[in-house]
């Protein structure tokens, strides 16, 4: 039967701010990625949230970013490969804190926003951010673009390696994805954005806007967390995904 | 034979700032209470400091603060026991990544500045300090004020504790010490300082101003690693300790 | 005719969070106290605010906080009344730069949260924050707790003070709020509420939960920007006021 | 005769951190770059540092960096041209509150680290930082690279601008200084730093290392405040200008 994971971003509250519909996502995904404190969450939502994917058996993992709270983690910095090796190590370190005190354990890792994009693209970052996850807990799955540097990093490492896609962004024609400033880069009926996550779980390709059909491997898809419709496209997914005799769990 | 421990905060630098003699401390230490980024150390300075321990055979411990960079930590904030559960959940999880990057294992917590003093007095936030210590590691010592709130706490839950001494401060005849805005509330004379630590560990004993001894448990002495003269009263300490045949190791 | 200011903190959200109903709110009040990038809001949100307010002609206050953006600086931290001073003149300071740029001038000034209530009830902060409003630019209103050490102070050194008063919580016989954890401290009912207002405005009295009428000086009414009912609130408030003969403008 | 002006970044400590001997080079310079807190510094050091320069009769500026402590403002930060505008805004606003309060006056606004070189670069983001300082005040100097795209963004608006060159950094044959991770990038000679200094202001010429004279503009020279030889070079350098007939005061 064929699997795949559904993961989405929680845990991006922060203080006094809420942020994204954590309760009700959680029933209808696999894997959560818990912000840890430095683009978002704090210690008391990382443990809430950590509670709260327990409760629903969906497999945790680290969502470590850059420390950038006000630009949400989304705006690169430069950073050095040891820096980033060294700000994943603390990030997993103090989530998994969390997951041993509830009775857990850790499954992946996720880089977040500017991170994940850097990490992308720059073979240096993608190592060091690989080795840090393999030096934490070599048990680890590490997240990444499918295709990435990432995922060839951890791979490269002997990690086991999640490849992840998009359910509403454009490919283009070598595997990246489309830049959201472009037309076209945003997928917005769900019709489409549904039939796109099913050929690439089905058929391993995903179209082009081009209308070229290009390889790519979906171990998990992205599904948002907040936003006026992530519920219910969640919602949707899940049932769509089902409906086709795809199994969903964590990997 | 005699022991004692000689602990030190270390780790306190923070970005471009730097703070401290960590490398020199080291030489005369057993035990290096490290910053885990809270109040001060970042996720770089803490992986050097593990490191420098590791290399100087000195026990790692966390030494979690408020977080309040800054005011060092050293200002009073109105937390909750369940805040004060998760900072320090938080903190831990954070610096034990590194530890067990470098291949070390953490042997103790100590609470920092404000965070130790409230700890010290307030056993609602004792508890859930002591709390968050035993749930992420029993194996951990819960360093206190001798004496005070945080280690009786600890003791409570069948965690080991070390009741901590200042060479450089006055008691009070309850066991407190002496408010710094008092006078005589601390010792500048390394003589004095000396004698006192001596008392405490050979005695159990401490002689206040007014001429009293009290009773007092010394498991570990607090160094101060920054200051003109912190390496210089480190190694007099040491040595002093050493000529009076008490040998120095951690907990 | 009898007049009364309603004003309300805005500006509260920061980064990617979103936090109240600026837009809808500035509809209601005369005074908007905005918040200066230290317990919520950024400099972007900062300018959007004053454009906001300007745009509604709503007097422009400033919100300055403590350090403290993942407790929204309700919680109390120990400072200094120089650093009370200096974080005073600071955020006084930024957020003037952005009225300047829209040709706006700014009104007023109100504490927000713990620095709020710390400088209601000890004179030495309250003296420090007077001092630095005074020190920034004479013309400010500051705005401070009924009957507080804080307008006591502004008074003192020739500064125009404005009394604030609240709609939804119990007084006690000494003029001071009702702490928020005694039963009674928040008043739920909205009649209950807006008739308190009436009469602590027409009567300058306010009736305790005891029975008692004491005096009280309302120049000022705090109304809350976000919850559920904020909106709704505001919108009552305004319209009772308006039918009960008593006019909106700031002071 | 011959006018240079003399800047140092000074008031960059943090909290408990100390960095740079702002008391001791504050003799030698004629105006003092001030942290603004986003960098470096925070209200208690920026008011202090700006009593200083006023005891010394040195000019006052802004000194507004990115938001990124643990950088210490050195990190390119992808930031929009908006973001640039409303950051240079908050933090010249806060810093003019203490140069009122202490009663002086602002007399420039030179951008720190990656900001600054992000302005000498990018037209949009200068153009911004150039519109904001216009707009909270016309009568501000704005400081920039040597014939950058900030100096050029300024003049346009009818900034008054100052071209500033480096004693101790090459420059290539466009008159980009030299980056540097390039060989020869940094002069530690002394002497040779002095003659390229006087060359420049002397003969509006600098050598590059392939022996090439370019043209260069030399208003003001930037002097570095920490560092272990910073005051002995500061002190060189003036009386050198001195010697040579060269007066220093601010532009």
């Amino acid at each position: 039967m064929l699997n795949v994971d559904l993961n989405c971003d929680l845990g991006e509250s922060f203080g006094h701010y809420r942020l994204g519909n954590d309760e009700t996502i959680m029933k209808y995904i696999s894997s959560a990625n818990i912000a840890c404190g430095f683009h978002a969450g704090d210690p008391n939502i990382m443990r809430d949230t950590v509670k709260l994917a327990l409760d629903h058996h969906v497999a945790i993992g680290a969502h470590p970013g850059l420390p950038d709270l006000i630009g949400f983690g989304r705006r690169n910095i430069e950073i050095s490969p040891a820096e980033a090796y060294n700000l994943i190590a603390y990030q997993i370190g103090a989530l998994d804190a969390f997951v041993k005190i509830e009775g857990g354990r850790m499954n992946h890792v996720k880089p977040h926003g500017a991170l994940y994009n850097m990490c992308a693209v720059n073979p240096g970052l993608a190592e060091a951010v690989a080795n840090a996850v393999a030096d934490v807990n070599p048990e680890l799955i590490l997240f990444g673009l499918s295709g990435s540097a990432l995922t060839k990093a951890g791979k490269k490492l002997g990690l086991k390696t999640a490849n992840e896609v998009f359910a509403d962004r454009s490919y283009r024609t070598d595997g990246t994805l489309m830049p959201r400033n472009l037309p076209g880069a945003v997928i917005t009926e769900d019709v489409q954005a549904l039939q796109q996550v099913i050929q690439m779980i089905k058929e391993k390709k995903v179209t082009t806007p081009e209308g070229k059909e290009i390889s790519i491997q979906a171990d998990t898809i992205c599904i948002h967390g907040d936003g006026p419709r992530a519920v219910e496209f969640a919602e949707l997914i899940f049932q769509s995904l089902t409906a086709e005799g795809i199994s969903i769990s964590a990997t």
